[in-house]
Order: C-alpha cells, then structure tokens, then sequence
C-alpha cells in the first residue's frame, strides 16, 4: 500500500472488545462530570467562604481544583483513547453529576470544609466500588482510576481533620 | 473602642451605593457565567478536535482554557470585593451562560475553530456593549473588563486566522 | 546643533501644563504616604499578631505588604515622571500619612485582621474618590491609581472575609 | 447549519462600525511604526556608545529595546484583531516613523541619553494627544495606548535624570 | 561476620523464582527492543516529515521519542533490578523489535502519522495481552507496563485524531 | 440540616469495614517503622562512610534518604487517611522496626553499600509478602505500596552492582 | 614521600588536643540526637494534627522539620569533622534524646502547637547552657550552635504565639 | 496534664532574666528603627538622583534597600523572640531613628553616594559600639547584629569607592 | 605613564591592516541590514499570516524572528570591534538591504513560508559567496558568518519542508 | 507570479553543487550512525556496569548518551538541511555503524570505561580524517563536524583518566 | 555644606583604630592568598587526576574550588571594606602563599585527594590559630574567618574520608 | 582479548603525530597562564576600582573573570585532551604569562579599564598570530582559540568603548 493514501483509513482501537470500550468510557464519563463539578464547587467556596480560617482555606480550595482539573483531564482523556467522547459541558455535568450544590452565600469556613469534605468522599466512595468490574476490563483505566481515588481520599483526610478533634 | 471586641463589626463596602453594587456584581455573574462556560467548552474541544490541524488546535485551546479559568477568577473575585457572591456551579452555568453547547463527537480541526472562535466573538461583543454603564458606576470594574474584552478579542483574532484567506 | 553639548540642557515634561502637573504630584505624594505608612504597619502587626490563626496572618502580612511597597514603588516612580519629587521618609509619613498608627504590644490574630482591614478600606475610599479629577488632568496616573484602588480593595475583601459570618 | 462546511465563512468583526475601525487601524500603525524605529534606533545606539557611563548606557539600551519590541508587538496585533494589517517593514517604517534617524558614528554616552530621551518623549507626546478620540472610538485600544504612553513617558524620566542637576 | 570482608558476596535476588525472573526479564526485553525502535523510527520521522503540518510534527514527535527513551531507561531498569541484562544494541533491536522499518525518504505529514501510530498501537496491543501473566509473576513489573500500555494508547491517540473525521 | 451546627460530627471513614481498615493500618504502620528506621541508618552512614568511593557513597546515600523520606510520608498519610496514626516516633521505630542497627564507627564504602543494600533488600521482601492480601483489602494502599517495592528494588539494585563482577 | 603511596597515612585532625575534641563531639552528639528526635515528632504531628488550623499546622509542620533535618546534618557533620562519629540511628536517639514522646492518636492543633512549643524551648535552653564552654574549646562548633539556637529560638516564637493572647 | 487545657498558659521565654531581655529587645528597636529609615531613605534617593551616573545609582539603590528590609525583618524578629515588641511605624522611626533627612529635591548622583554613604557608616558604627555588651547578654542577637555591621560596612565601601581617587 | 591621565589615549585596534578590517567591517554591514530586514519581514508574516496552518506558523515566525535579532546583534557587535560602526536604522535598511517587501495584507500560510523560505535561501546564499575571501581577513569573523549560514540554512530547510512532498 | 500558487514549486537547496551535496550527505549518514550506536552502546553499559564505581560510571554514562544524542540530531538536520535524508534507524545502524557491539551481561568498570572509551576514540579519528575534504566542499559542515570531534575527544579523554596512572 | 561639593572628602573607615586596621589587613591579604592558591592547585588537580575515582574526584574539585573563589571574595572585599587593599596577583600569591604547588605531571586520585586534603587542613590550621586575637580587633573579620575554617575544615574531611578506613 | 584484564593498557591519543601534539599543548599552556593571569588581575581591580563608575566596573569585571575562568577551563581541558599537562599554578603563571601585574593601590575607574583594556588586546593579539600554524597542526585546537580571540576581543571592545569620544 502507498503511504500517501491512507489518510482516511481506520485505526486501531486499544481494546478489542467494542462492548466493553464502551462500557468503560462511560464509567469514565461519571467520574468526568463529578471532577468538574468538585471544581466548579471548589472555586465557588474559593470565591465566598468567609470567618477566621477562610484565607487559609481559600489558598487550599485553589490547591484542590487544580488537582481536580488535572485529573478531570486525565480520565476524559483515558475516555477518547477508547473511543469514547465523553461530555464535559455545563449542562452536561449539571444533568449527570452526582454531586449536590451548595448555596450561593457567604459560607462559614467550617461549613465550606464539612460541605467540600462530604462531597469528595461521595465521589471517592462511587468510584471505589467501580474499580473491581472496571479492572476486569481494562487494567488501564482500572490504574488510572486507583490514582483517582486516592488522591481523593488523602483530599477527603486533609478536609476532614479541619472539622473536630478527631481525625 | 477595645480591639478585642470588634471581630462581628460591619464592613465597609468599597462602593457607597448599595444599588449600584448590585447592579455591577450582576453584570459580573453574567460575565463569569460566560467565562465557564467557555473554559467548559474549550477543554470539550480539546478531548474531540481531529484532523490535520489537530494537535496544534489541541494544545492551543489549553492555552485559552489556562487564560478563561483566569479571567473568570479576576471576575469572580471583583464580585465578591464588592460584595456580591456570584453563582459559578455547573446549574447556574447551563442556566445563565449565554454561551451553545457543541455536539459531544468527534469534531473536525475547522469546525472546532469556527465553533469556538463566534462563541468567544460573542461573548467579547455581548460584554463589550455594556463597558460604557459600568464605567459611570465603577472605574475599576470597568478596567477588569476591559482586560477581559481585550483578551477575548486576541483570541478570536487568533482563531479567526485559521479558518481562511482573510484575517 | 551638535549633538556633544546638549548635556545640561532642558527637557520636555511629558504633560505641558505645570499647573497640572505639580496638582496630580500633589495627588500621587498623598497616596504613596499613605502607602509607605501601611507598608509599615503591615510589617508591625507582622512581628506582633498572636492567636490561633497567627502564623497564616504572619504570612499572608508579608505579601500584602510586598504588594504595598511595589504599588509604592510605581505611585512614586510616576510623580517624579511628572516632574515633582514626592517625600517618601519617615518624618514626611508620619506627618502626611492618613493612616492611624496601632498600638505597640501583642494583637490576637482577628483585631489585627479589623484594625488592618479598615484602614486598607480608608485609603481605598480616599484615593476612589479623586479618581474622577485626575483622569481629567491626566489618564496615564488615573490608570495607575484605578490599579492601586482594585489591589486595595480586593485586600479589603481578602481581611474581611476572615472577620466573620458574612463576606 | 452543519459542523463541517463552514470554514470560508465570513466571520464577525470585534467593532460595528467599519470606518471607525480603519480609523484605529491607522492610529496604531502610525504608533507601531515609530515604536519599531525606536527599537532600531536604540539598538544603533547600543552599538555605537562610548564614553564613562558607555557599558551602563549599552545595556539599559537593550531593556529599552526589548520593552519596545514588546509594545510594538502589542500595538500590531491589536490592529491585526480590529482587521486591519499595519506595514511593519524597514521601507514603510523608514518613510512613516516620525522619529529622525541618529548619525552613524561612535557618540558620546550623554548625546546617546539626549538624543534618545527626545525621540522617546516626542514618541509619547503623539500618542497622548490621540488617547481622547482613540477613547471614544474603542475603550480596549485606548487602554492599550495608556500603556504604551506609561511606559513611554518613564523611559523618558530614566533617560531624562542621566542629563544633569535637575530631573 | 566481619562487615570489611564482604565485597564479592552474593546478592539477594528480589524474586524468589529464578525461573519466575528469567521469564519477566525476557519480557521486558522484547518491551525494550520495541521502545528503542519506536524511539530511533521517531527520530527518523523527525528529519523526513514534508508537508504543511510538518513543523508540529516535527516538534511533536521528538517529545515522543523523548518519553520512549524514558520509558525504555524503566523497563530497562527494571530487568536488571531482576537480575536479567536485556540486550538494548542496534543489532540485537534491528533482529528483535517486530517494529517495521520507514522508508528512508521525505515522507508526507499525515504519512509519517499514519505510520508511526500503527506502529504505536500494534506494540501496545502486544505488552496489553501479556500484562495478565506478567502479573500473575510480578506485581511491580506488571505495575510498570501499564504505565507503558497508557501512555502508548495515549499516543496512539493523539496520533490518530490527526487523520481523519473521527477519532 | 443546617450549613453551620455540623462540624463536630461525625466523617465517613473511605473504607466501610473498620476491622480492615485497622488491618491496612497496621501494615503500613510496621512499613512506615522500616522506611524511617532505612532513612536514618542511610544518614548515619552517609556520615560515616570513608574510602576510595566515600564521596560517591555520601552523596548518593543523600538520594535514597530523601526518597525513603518521602515514601515514609506517602505511607503515613495513606495510613491516616484510612483513619489509623501510626507512631513513627523514635522509639517506636526503635522498638518496631525489623531494620538492625550499623556499628557507630567509621565504614568502609564498601561494607556501607553491603549492609544498606541487604537491609533494603529485607524491607522489600517483607512488603513484596504482604501486597497480595493488602491488594484484596483495599487496592489504593496496594498501589501505594507497589511503588514502595519498585522503589526500593530499584534502589537494591542500585546498591548490589557496587559490590561485584556480577550484578 | 612518593604522592603514590600515602592513602593509607594519617591524617590531621582540625582540633589539636583530642581530649577536647571528644568532648565537643560527645556533646554535638546531644544536639543531634534532641534534633532527629524534634524532626521525627514534627512528622508525628504533621500527620495527627486536627482542628480548625489543621491545615496550616501541617504545613508549617513540613518547614520546620526540613529545618532540623538541616540543622541535623550540620550539626553530626561538624562532629565527624572534628573525628568523632555520632549515633543518630533509631535506638540511639530513643535512648540518647531528651525530648518526650507525644501520644499516638489525634491530636487537637493548640495541643500540637503547645506541646512541639514547650520541647523546641526546652532543646535550645539546653543548648545554650553549654554555648560558654564549647566556644572556648571551639569557636567554629560555637558558631554551628549558635545558629542552632537562634533558628530554635525563632521556630518556639512562632510556635508560642500562636496560642494565645500574649506572644 | 491533660494536653488539651493547656492553650493559654504561659510560655517560657529564651532568655531567663528578664532585665537582660527587656534591654536587649530596647537595643534591637534602635537598630529597627535605624534600618526602616535607612530604607526609606534609600527609596527616596531612588527616585531623586540625577546625573550621569543616575541609572546605575538607581538600580544599585534598590539592591540595597531590599538588603535593610530583610535585615530590619531579621532584627525585629530577634526582638519579639526575646519577648519584646519593637515599633517600627513611621511615627516611631521618626522620632527614633538616629538617622537624618534627605532634601526633597533631584540630588547629583555623587550628592546621593555621599550623603547615603556617610548615614550607612554612622549606623554601623552606633551597632558596632554596642556589640560587646549585647553579647555578654545573649550570643545569639551579638551574631545577628554582627551580620548587620558586617554588611552595613560592605555597603559604606561600596558607596564610598564611587565617591573619589582612594578607596 | 602615569595611569590617571591616559583616558583620552588611542586604543588598539584588533585587527593590524586598517583598508582589511575596513573592507571586513562593510561586509558584516550588509549581513546585519539583511538579518535586520528579515526579522522585521518576519514580524510582518507573524501578524498577517491566515489558513489552517496559520496559528504553528504565527509562533514559529516568533522563533525565527528572535534567532534573527541574535544574529543581528552578534555580527553588529563583531563589527565595532574591528572599529567599524554598521548603519541598522530603518533608511539604511531599507536601502541596503537585499530582501524583498512583502504585501501588507493577509497572506496564506504556505505564501508565508514559501516568500520568507526563499528569502531566507538568498541571504544565506550571498553570506556563503563571501566566507572564502573574508577567512582569508579574519578567521574570527569568518567563524562567526559560518554560525549565521548554518542558522539561516537550517531555518531554510524547516520552512522549506513545510511546503511540499519532498524535503 | 500570484503568491497563492506557489506552494508545489522547487526549492533553492544550500549548496550549488548537487555531486557535493550527495557526498557531504553520505559523510554525515556515518557519523549519525556512529553517534546513534554509541549512544545506544552507551545507554547498554549504564545498564550493565558493576564494581566499586559503578555509580559514578552509570551516572556519567548518562550525560555521555544525552550528549552524543544531541550531535546526533544536529548531524542528522545537516543531511537533511543539504537535501540528504539519511537512515537512522536500527537495521540500518547495525548495518552501517563501525562500531563494535559489546558483550550482553554484567561488566566490570574499569572494562565498561576501557570499552566505551576506545570505540569513541576510533569514532572521533574517522571524522578526523574525513574533516579536510569536508572542508573544501562546505565550511558549515565542516564546522559542524570540527565540534563533534572536538566533543567526543573530550569525552575520550575523561574516559581515559579513569583507567590507569597516566592521562 | 552643600549637598553638590563634597564628593572628593574623606570618609569614615569602619574601624577607628589605624593599627589595628592594618593588622587586620595584613591578616585578610594572608588568607587571600592561600585561598587563591588553593583554588588554582584544586584546577591543576582537576586537571590532572587519573585513576577509578578520577572523574568523582574531578567533579568535586570544581566544587571546591567554586567554593575557595567565593571565600577569596569575601575575604578581601572584608580587607578593602577595612580600607587595605590587598594582593591577589599571580606573583604576589606565588611568593606569599604558603600552600605547597603540586607536580605537574597526571596524579592518581588517591594521590591528589591526600595532597590537596593536607594543603587544606594546614591552611585551616593557621586561620585558626589567629582567630583569638583578630577577634579582639575586629568581631566582624572574626565572625567571616570563623567561617572560612569552618568550611576548610569540612572540606578537608570530606577529603579524608577518601583516603582510608578511618575517617 | 578479555575485558576484565585492560585497565592499565594504553590509550589511543587523539593526535597521530606526538610532537605536534607536544607542541600544541604547549601553545595552550602559553594561552591558559595569559588567561589565568587576566582572572586574577580581573579580580584584583574588581577590588581596587574607585571613581563615579567604580560600582558599574567593579560589576563587570566580574562578568569577564567568570568568562575568563570558563575560556581557562576549556583551554586546559583541550590541552590535556591532546595527552599535555598544562601548569596552571601561581607560580607557573607568575613567571609564563607575559600580562603585567597592576598596582596595588586604590585605582582609578577609567585607569582600570585602561590597564586593563591594553592587556586584553595584547592576551588576543598574541593568539591571534598563532591561530595559522595552529590550525595547520589541528583544526579543533584552532576552534577553540578563535572563540578565545572572539571572546577577547569583544571584551576589549566592551573596555575600550568606555575610554573616550570614540570606539
């Protein structure tokens, strides 16, 4: 074959089962839409936590979305190296995303701490009781989303230690 | 009046007419709305954008991703300076954006261009009719968003010379 | 004329007017007193907060005052542009400066975040209000007092916050 | 309207009016030229210095120059955004710049500072008596000029106090 | 035992199974030789791509090669860590990798993409299948070649969205 | 539920079986005791250690002390994380840790790489057992432990080619 | 002497007489055994802390081991340069040290503050005590301590005034 | 003790005789207040010198203005560790500081050397007197004072070398 | 020689033969006027160039642009060190130079690189006709052109690959 | 001719002699291949190294590869900016390469530096040889080819140190 | 006195006592000497160091010496600070040096790390045995001299370390 | 032959013919004791300079022995690349290298450039006669030597400039 006639031609997916590339993409798109929304979340407490500790968490919320950013990336991009084009938009992650949001006010910064830090571990809990069924198909994604967890978990332990006397 | 004592005090607001500032802190919701939303869509484009031009068109729009979370930041904290929080969770988003969504597919290297670049011609021009109301309210809103028009335009400056014979 | 004697000769100053000029000199030594005086009593209650948020508002007085020593640096910088030497030591801050002085001893964390709080709003408010004058007389200091007010009051914004239920 | 047949569309200018847009267009290629000959100038300059103070004077040049080159990119690409392509070329540069040339010869360190700091302010004054109707035309270039004007006018200053007793 | 006398003492393996560790460390051999192929093809196609896309090509494929060197310097490491010295020579890559050869010629952009991303997907494919066994021996190296499998998918990704309609 | 009476109760703990989770806890603990008990001997004898390749020695025991003292924290963290405090203490460590004591001398380099590398080769073994049960408990912390035994496998090899003809 | 045959001779130690030179060492070795121990508690609380300024105790935590694990180095390198080997092994420093154990559980973040405050003091008391006697043996070893005890000395003040009313 | 009671006890202080530190802390404000206005001095010369050694006096200026910031910090620090709080507001300094003003006007480059450099020496020489009484008092603030003549005397060389034929 | 009175001495030339570094100092005059034409070409293309391509084009002009400024400046430099003071202001340019004006509007991607490929092949060809005769001057010079065609020749090649199906 | 229409046309290539051209594209396809295969030479012994010094080797080996993969690159853009594409990949460097192959297991040092050390001796004396008649066809290859024997001499010589008594 | 007429006076010397100054000078140009020396001899060693450890050794030496350049500076910019200018020529510190020159021939690395580390140890020596009585003249010449030893000293044990089996 | 048996073989020189590599090495040794001598003079005036510009020349002075260091280094290296051992010691440059010492005394800013411009020119036009024979011995050492001339004569350039009303 010429190599300058095969432009169009298709390609090689990675996985060879189109069933469970499937399957697999849209698990990823969940964990996708819940990312963004943590972010989103994230940066309307940046924006209006207030009392004694609010700077201090103000500075930490930017530190979370980032990560969250970072791995919103990594997991939609997982998802179009299967095949598999997730949908990351507003209206997209407000009909899918499982987490709830919070009010529009000035938010005590205790409140914005236990608020943030019930969501994280919602999220970090669906994804967990996924990763079993997810690594039977593809041992990939399965790492990718171990990651996920547990940078979600030690963010749910930095959060959850601001609240009480107990870690 | 001791020191100790005052922790629960008002503040003064930066602005002396109430109304003003929350007509101004309006139009910046509107503004961070729009901001989102294309920071949402630009990152969309990015995970399905193919074609010749597709890695290039790829690494660009994390670049104007990178500079809209910016600006909306710079927007959302001149709300909260004046003492209005603006909602800019994914529900307000896909409520209040005036910004389309794209379609969740694959999407050629053009069409990305195209899609994206009215989108953000639209949002400059959208921002740019009101700079002379916000101006006789308040100088330093104004300038935030005059930055903002600035920006927004060299954008769709630079996607607007990809798509054909004429800039 | 040959270009090897003209050392000593005179030059043009950027706005013809010297009425005007030596006016908004007058303006810009107001404001960078006032700033050199926050610059110090940044630096102050730096040395001398205590209370369980104390080390956060230790840190976070050193970029603040950074911030004022720069915005300094420019309001000064821009007076001598115009031709008038503004005085920026320590006997001309005392006496010009607006801002109160604190008292010398320990200050827990959240009397240092008021006392600091309003006097960074009563500077802002004061060059606000000239703000109008000025770009009549001259838009190049007007828009560098539009940024001297927006740091300020995003300041304000960022010590308030940490004062109570309510941004 | 379908995705993919789009590409040679028209696409929306950033300013209604036509006319006033090609007015801007030309006020800025009239600054970008004069910026480019003070680039080029005080590279010359940087070149052909001598004298006590010539090692300082060769590298302030090259500060000078590298912030010009700056402006002049800034200056061009706004009015490439506002659709008009200004003529940046040695030829349209030598016969548009206002800036007269210096003789090519070795020059004393203060008839480099005196003949430069002219031109400079010069450069600025021209700028500054267009900002009003610059203003009223298109806010974002305007603002664009204050800068350049800013800069232009403390450049001025720094070369001004090499010159003698008296800033 | 005296600590001075030990120097030519045996060592203790990681894996208990010298036969266990002969197996990884011959798979992690073939992994070697693809990489180091994968690495010199690229460079290849980094001094032959032509075509109006060749310029990012260009660019993109050394960083390419610049992660497959890395990822090989890992898969290397790792065989020894086992206790097995993989052969990483020309000849011994030339007779072992199952990558094809280019041809040796200015080739087209979308060409060298065609090419280099089957190539990408077909030693993918080959680590993909045997990561199961892999594991089954050794945790920490199957740990290291879903690294590898995910960033060759990744690449193959984003090689792949640059030739057509869909990705 | 009220936004503001909520910070003292009760966090959900990111694994559901606290019997496991105590489990997980306690093997990153005796981990944890190693990693602290590997980062001081590597101190001491980077102080220690003379002989031809002293220097050598020296710096690179640095390299390893800091990674240990990462992975230490790493397995802390994930150890709090899941709601256990382990006691990395010095005489817990002292007590806990299976890692022998050095003699307090000076060393020859090469008995210093022979009794750190069969001291890290220990450690790693002893995790390489336990991460197939940990894998069945929780497989978060077996990622991170995976990575623990890459490393320090790594690190052993590192080590054990200094000593011989053979590595 | 042939340069060839000497690597076996003796060397000079920096100190002439040896008795003083063990006594300096004995007594560096205090130091360095109440620094590892501060280093390993200051990881125990970074790890146990909770509270409403968890967070940034945390942190803090972090900077102020990195500084011991300094002062440390410095401390064990200037003893070994004077010819005496220090302990700085686990057992060593569980029996050597003088600073308490903190219990293992969490810990509210004042508690944290208070107990790490109360043993830093009491660390650089002691060794100020001996300042007199080691600088009249050694005036580079005097030096080394008192860095010690001015960085102690700072790090208990930002400890101490973050608990109450009075720094 | 129960650790969580403790929160506002008393703290020990570094030094243990209070009249000792009480006099310390009073020397260290002096050399505070000599600094802040050496500072603020040095920004006045900034932005006042003229001639043709303007521009390098300019930048010089700043270098060593940033200098005396981080020593007064270093100072001031010094004295609240001891347990003494130093005022370093503008009022303070002006009426405490040794050192004289400046006249508000341009000043001759040399002008500038002299006078700065002949304040510097004086300032140096007030500390320098005191060195061996402070240090029979505390060791710890005679180094850091040390550090301070030390550099103020590599400054006074520095200026006054650029005043005339003998260093 | 007393060393106070030589200020207004001769200086040495480096090179003996004044008619050899006359004739060598023109032909570095030209190079410069040229290497300055294309950097200002350069500039022009990166603001008006359109198409697909448009965006990698409009950064890469920026690397090409800035190499030329290097060179520019390197080969203006050799020459007043052979005493001779090149003409680079814009006249001089514009006359002297050999290279072509481009059109003022907005040009295709692949006219970009062809008109600036071919212009970038004449310079490096003309600079190549003359390496012979000026090594036989002056090797420095000589080896600093060769740097200059060995740049300009290897721009050539990646604009020129950019064009069609052979390199 | 229509700027438009351009882009299929031929090219100027650098040198006017197509014979030449070919042949100094041919000398450099050797030395690529050289360079290719010590670099993977290279990168086998810094796998494979053992003995006292095999850290210092396997480091040093590191930045030997990494150099000798940059001369590689700019021999290999040589070629091609002549119009020589040459063949860098594995078959073809097991082909053409005059290097010899070094045995597939654990080496002792001072062999890895006698082996490496001789083979980049032999390499830099072919080039040597060939530099001459390179030369009189192209001054920029020659100079291209001048650093690279200058660079692997220099890398002999530090191999060569490490192997006996005299350099 | 007027400000303008004053730059030819007198200054202030740092210390009031002319013997003692000169004294101290003396001093200072001493130690200058050596450390002069010392860094020459340490790029001699460079130089010519053969044998296993010569390239570990031949990268420590620049270490070194980038570190004696540094003291030589302090050192004598404390003598001219002092107002002593002090010799640093090749000929004053041939005759005035005290350090003993090395042959010139390749010297094997046990050789040169046994020659440099006594030349060390003796320079070290002599600072030391001034240190009292120049700590009477001047505590600030003390306080850099401390640390000149200091460093030396852990130098030369950095060195001896190298040498045997005892450190 | 076996590899483990050839540490103390000989080693192929890079230079065939051993009596030009003689007396290349010693034409290097000429040049490195002219530079060696150059770096400490620099540094010597960098001390001594006073006058208006003495800050600006003490600065650059620095510049120009860091580069003369590095011009040192690489001149030896070359040499003993070649097989000779350049002396590079006090006294070996006191009595090789033809510069003359300077006065040791307080020295004039243009005095200094002046003393040490002329011997600049004189170091360069001593290599300069020499670069011919040079190249006819090795092409590579020639290289070397004109980037030494280059580089000197730039700097005397940089000198001379300073001196008067012409370059």
């Amino acid at each position: 074959m010429a190599m300058e006639s095969v432009a169009n031609s298709v390609q090689l997916p990675p996985l060879d089962n189109p069933n469970e590339r499937s399957a697999v993409g849209a698990e990823l798109q969940v964990v996708l839409q819940d990312l963004i929304d943590l972010s989103l979340i994230g940066k309307q407490l940046h924006w209006s936590v207030v009392g004694a500790a609010a700077h201090s968490v103000h500075l930490f919320l930017d530190e979370l979305v980032g990560e969250w950013r970072e791995l919103a990336d990594v997991v939609a991009e997982r998802a179009v190296t299967l095949g598999f084009v997730p949908d990351g938009q507003s209206s997209a992650v407000a009909a899918g995303s499982r987490v709830e949001a919070v009010e529009v006010q000035s938010l005590a910064d205790h409140a914005v701490v236990w608020e943030l830090g019930r969501r994280v571990a919602a999220v970090a809990e669906r994804i967990r009781e996924r990763l079993g069924s997810i690594g039977a198909a593809d041992l990939v994604t399965q790492d990718v989303l171990i990651k996920v967890v547990g940078m979600l978990e030690k963010h749910q332990w930095l959060l959850r230690v601001q609240l009480g006397q107990k870690a």
